[in-house]
């Protein structure tokens, strides 16, 4: 025996299916749907659609962006500096670097990153994106390219790969630092992180 | 910094308002709808506007039931003991009773328990519409009404409440089992739940 009514239980079923989201949590946000005003479903239910109608790939960069905000508001920002272009693996890895406001210069997403196991090859990524525009003609600025994928088997193999792409059309390709976390202690650090905080020192 | 995306940012906000979801899991939740079907999309937020507007109480135990299905499918059921109400704060209550199978009565939701700090007196909850079904000529066959409340101060002042308010109808009235849980360890259990269960002793 389930609810009584068809209507709940389907919400139940549909909240169900997010990620994260068991049984329990699904019956609990049916509730709260159930007992908010008609304006707040509402709200909810225009957004889920906004973001399929409304939400494009930025031509230049491939981050996410609205209908219409094509370049994106970071490319087509005047207070950036367009020599740099940090690569990232998803739009989620850009907003973690904008949040911590130190760097200034444009992005490239690459929704993904190579791996062989799943069948994700250089091709089904935006690589051919990042090297259109490395090469169109109002884009001479580019010197550095920085490669800030995710310090896993795929991240590094998409890293050494693109290097050997990039490095060719004569620009500086870097990686950022692998090292201790700030305010890590040093006894609790695993022995390949240790091993390339060593392998990075830097004078002092 | 936020996002580059209006829509994503709007959906953001939204998924965050719904209880127990912080601003990173909404922020995950987000990026799942992103790259799901826009099917899905279409499906949850159609669930969503259903339940506002398709779910109404059963005019009978007021419970939740879809619009047309009035009365709900268990106060319409062949199968169930029309001789015993058992009274639940919330639909949910009425879903774990359920669950069991044990219970095969009819229910009443009271959508609510009487609590005075809060403001919630006996009018604010389907007190009325219990009386109503009681004097009602066609359900003669009640005998007894089971309170099934929350073991806390306004569960247990609304049974009280009730309890004396439904004895005067000739009904017999009785309240579900304080004591040990099934499973749990003696040793663990709080005073108030022995006193209860030790209380509460029967027979072998």
């Amino acid at each position: 025996m389930r609810y009584t009514s068809v209507s709940i239980e389907a919400l139940v079923d549909e909240f169900a299916k997010l990620p994260g989201v068991g049984r329990k949590t699904a019956q609990r946000l049916a509730m709260h749907v159930l007992h908010e005003p008609r304006a707040e479903a509402e709200k909810l239910a225009g957004a889920l659609l906004d973001v399929k109608d409304k939400v494009i790939h930025c031509s230049v960069c491939q981050n996410v962006t609205d209908l219409g905000i094509d370049p994106c508001p970071v490319c087509t920002s005047r207070g950036r500096d367009r020599s740099v272009i940090c690569v990232v693996e998803s739009p989620v890895d850009m907003l973690a670097f904008e949040k911590t406001g130190y760097y200034k210069g444009l992005y490239h997403v690459l929704h993904g990153v190579i791996s062989p196991l799943d069948g994700i090859g250089p091709d089904d990524i935006k690589v051919r994106e990042l090297l259109l525009r490395l090469s169109e003609p109002e884009s001479p600025e580019v010197r550095e390219i920085v490669l800030a994928l995710n310090p896993n088997v795929e991240g590094e193999t998409t890293a050494l790969y693109l290097s050997k792409l990039l490095k060719p059309l004569g620009l500086l390709v870097t990686k950022i630092a692998r090292g201790i976390p700030v305010g890590a202690e040093l006894e609790f650090i695993d022995e390949a992180t240790l091993s390339r905080a060593m392998e990075g020192r830097s004078a002092v």
